[in-house]
C-alpha cells in the first residue's frame, strides 16, 4: 500500500517553519505498513492544492494533506476539499456543537459566524472527529485513492492520527509489514565502512533487502529495509545479516537501534546499571539535559546540570579554581575536569559529564581556536578529559559535541557491561 | 523567478530525520527574491529523481535537489543527473585532487577507488566546489530550466548555497524583491483576532499583499507578503499597514519581528537593559537554557542554569527548604519561587526564572495534575509566579512551558522599556 503526504502553507516553503507533521506521519504510517513514497509541501492556494491532488490520483491508495483548516480566508484546503469531488459544504450537526461547547466552556464567548464555518465540511466525507480542536478532519474516497485532509496543529493532527486514521487504514486497507532495522557503527568512515561490507552488502540483494548509508558526525548508521507479507520471516532474515554483519566488524559495530542516536542506547544502559549521572555544561548550553531529559521515565537516572555558561559561573557554582582557569584558560581539559567533578559532587550523582568550548562565530573568554570543545567524564572509577576540534558553524559545533558526550558514555557503559 | 526543492533519502519519508536541509534553502531563496512554489521528498531510486526532475522541467526556473551524492551504492543522483542530460560521468580533475588531499592530509590513508568516484562527474556540468566535502556540486541547464545537485550533509549544503550557488542566482537570473514581515499577537485567539481586523484584511488585497495566520500556543503571528520590483516600496506599504494594526488592536500587537519567536526579542531587550539572566528548570530539563545558547553573543546576558531535575537537587542546588516541598508538592508556586530566588543568587544575576511541572505522561514526585507546570519569574523588583496546565503530551508540555516564559519575560522588559 503507497502513500504520500501533502502539507499545505507558505510557511513551510519560505523557510519560517520547520515540518515535523510529515516527520510524525510518515513513521506512523511505516508502523502498520503503508509505505510513503513522497512527500510534497505546496502553497496554499487552491491550485496548488487542487493539482497535487490531482496528481496522487489513483498513483497511490492513500493521501494525506495538513494544514489550512483554520477559520481564517488564508485557510483554503476544505473549499479545496469540496471542489475536488464535486461536492458542496454543509452544516455537521454534531461538529457544531462541539465548536459552540468549546468556545462556551474553554474560550468563554459564543460561538462567532467565523466559528460557525469551522463545523461546514463536504456533504459526503467522512468525519474523523476531532475531540482536541475546532477543525474536524475529513476523509472522502475517489476512485483508487483515499484522500484524507486534517488540521496542521501537532497536537490535533497527532490525536487524528492515532485515534481515528490509523485505525481506518487497518481495517481498510491490505498492508504489507515493512521492517527498517538500523544499527549504529562509529569510529570508520563511510567510504572505508562500504568497502569493507561489500560482499556482505552484494548479498543482500538477493533477499530484496534494501541497505541505506546515514553518516552523522563520525558515526554511520546502517539501515536494512525489506517490504514482504510474513514479517516474522523478514525480521529473522534481518536478524542473520545483521549478525553477520557484527562478526564483519566487531571494533566498529556498536549495536542494533532503532532510533535516530546513542543516546536511548546510554539511557538503556543507565538504567540496567542503576546510575545516576549529572551534566556541566558550558558551550552546549543545556542541550545534553534537555536530550537526557525528552525521554520519559528519565528521572530514574538524570539528576539534573549546572548551566555554567559564564566563566565566573564555573567559580561560583562548580567551584572550579580560578587560579587553574587562569593557568589553562576556560576552554582546557583541566577546567572540564573540574566541572565534571564539581558536578558530580553538587548532584550526588555516580557519573558527570562536562562541556567546556568555543563554539563560536567569535571567541569568548579563551583564546582557544574556535570550534574547540573539552569533554570531561567522571565515573565512581575515575575522571577522564579529551579535546576535539569540530570546525564551524557554531550550530554544528554543540550538536557534534552532544553527540561525541553520548558516544564517550556509550563506550564506558558498554565496558561497564562486559565487566558485570 | 520561481524554484523547487527537492530532497532525496527514504529516510526523510520513513520519518527516520527531520528535514532541515529545505528550510535552510528556502530561507536563502527568498531572501534573495526567488520564490519557492513547492519542496518535495522523493526515495532515492532513479525512476523517483528523474520523475521528478522531469516534472519540474520548464515549470520552474530552479530545481534545487540535495542529497544522494554519497560514494556509496545507495547513492544514485549523479548517476541520474548525467542520464538527464543524456550526458557522461568523466573523471574532474581538480575535484579528484581535491578529495585525494582530503583523504591523505584529514583521514590519514590513501586515495581508495571508491573515493575516486566521488570525482566524477557529467561532461557538461558546472561544477559548484566544495571545500569543505568530498562531493562536489554540479549545476546543468536544460531548456527553460537550471539544475542544481548538492550533497546532503547539512554543513556542506549550507557552504554551496551561500558561498557558490547564491551568488549564481544573483548573476544570473533576473530576480523580483520578496518581502515578508511577520508580526507578534497575543492574548487573542485566532477567529476572535480575524473578526476584529476583518475591514483592515480586507483592505490588503488592493495592494497584492497577501495575510497569513499562524497560531502558535496563545500568540498568533500574522505573515504580510508582496513580491514585486520595488522593494523600497513595498516595504513602506507593509510598514503603513503594520502602523494601522497596531492601533487597531494595540492590546495584542506585541511588536514586529521576522524571527519565528519572542525568544529575539526577548534577547534584544535584555541587551538594551544590560540585565542578566539565569534560570532554574525542572520539567523543562534545560530547553530555555538551550534556546537562550543558540543566539549568537548570547553571553552578554546570559550567566547559566540549574536543571534541577530531581527533588533533591533543588534542595541540594538552589536552598529550596525540604518543608516548603513537604506542605505544598514539588509542582507548587511555592517551589517554583524558591527556585527562581535561589538560582538568581546562585549565579548572582538581576533576572532569573524558574519552571517546576509535571510534564508526564505519567506523575513523577507530585501530585498535581499531569500538565500542571509553575513558573517563577525573580527580578530585581519582586519574586512572581503563576501556574499552567498545558494538558498532554509531554514534548507539547515542554514546548508550551518554554513560550511562555517567554512571553512573561517579554512584557517584564517591554514594561521596563517604558519606565526608562
Amino acid at each position: 500500500m503507497k502513500a504520500a503526504i501533502v502539507t499545505i502553507g507558505d510557511e513551510l516553503l519560505i523557510g519560517q517553519v520547520i515540518d515535523t507533521n510529515s516527520v510524525f506521519i510518515g513513521s506512523m504510517l511505516e508502523e502498520v505498513g503503508c509505505s510513503v513514497i513522497e512527500k510534497v509541501a505546496v502553497k496554499d492556494t487552491e491550485t496548488a492544492i487542487f493539482e497535487t491532488m490531482s496528481r496522487y490520483q489513483n498513483q497511490v491508495d492513500l493521501v494525506i494533506l495538513t494544514g489550512g483548516l483554520g477559520p481564517t480566508k488564508d485557510d483554503v484546503t476544505k473549499k479545496t476539499f469540496a471542489r475536488y469531488f464535486d461536492d458542496e459544504l454543509v452544516l455537521h450537526k454534531k461538529v457544531f456543537l462541539h465548536v459552540k461547547q468549546l468556545m462556551e466552556q474553554f474560550y468563554k464567548r459564543p460561538i462567532s459566524e467565523m466559528n460557525i464555518q469551522q463545523a461546514y465540511v463536504p456533504s459526503k466525507c467522512k468525519i474523523l472527529f476531532n475531540e482536541v480542536g475546532t477543525a474536524p478532519g475529513m476523509l472522502m474516497v475517489k476512485e483508487q485513492t483515499t484522500f484524507v485532509s486534517l488540521p496542521g496543529v501537532p497536537y490535533e493532527m497527532k490525536y487524528l492520527v492515532t485515534e481515528k486514521l490509523l485505525p481506518y487504514i487497518t481495517k481498510h486497507f491490505q498492508l504489507n509489514a515493512i521492517v527498517h532495522t538500523t544499527v549504529l557503527t562509529a569510529g570508520i568512515g563511510e567510504s572505508l565502512l562500504a568497502e569493507k561490507i561489500e560482499q556482505w552488502e552484494n548479498s543482500l540483494s538477493a533477499l530484496d533487502i534494501k541497505l541505506s548509508y546515514l553518516p552523522q558526525f563520525g558515526m554511520v548508521r546502517l539501515r536494512l529495509s525489506k517490504t514482504g507479507t510474513d514479517e516474522e520471516q523478514i525480521k529473522q532474515q534481518i536478524h542473520h545479516k545483521m549478525e553477520e554483519l557484527e562478526q564483519l566488524i566487531p571494533d566498529f559495530f556498536i549495536g542494533i537501534s532503532n532510533a535516530s542516536s546513542l543516546l536511548d542506547e546510554v539511557s538503556r544502559l543507565l538504567k540496567v546499571h542503576q546510575l545516576t549521572i549529572a551534566t556541566a555544561e558550558s558551550c552546549t548550553g543545556g542541550s545534553i539535559a534537555r536530550q537526557l531529559t525528552s525521554l520519559e521515565g528519565s528521572s530514574a537516572y538524570f539528576k539534573g546540570s549546572a548551566v555554567t555558561y559564564a566563566t565566573e559561573s564555573k567559580v561560583q557554582v562548580l567551584g572550579v579554581q580560578q587560579h587553574i582557569i587562569d593557568t589553562f584558560s576556560v576552554v582546557s581539559e583541566e577546567v572540564a575536569k573540574e566541572m565534571a567533578v564539581g558536578v558530580k559532587k553538587l548532584f550526588q550523582t555516580d557519573i558527570a559529564v562536562s562541556t567546556t568550548g568555543n563554539a563560536g562565530p567569535l571567541k569568548g573568554d579563551s583564546e582557544k581556536e574556535v570550534g574547540t570543545v573539552c569533554i570531561g567524564i567522571a565515573t565512581p572509577e575515575k575522571t577522564e578529559t579529551v579535546t576535539f576540534n569540530f570546525g564551524q558553524p557554531r550550530s554544528k559545533v554543540i550538536e557534534a559535541a552532544v553527540h561525541k558526550v553520548w558516544f564517550l558514555l556509550y563506550q564506558y557503559l558498554k565496558q561497564k557491561k562486559s565487566a558485570i
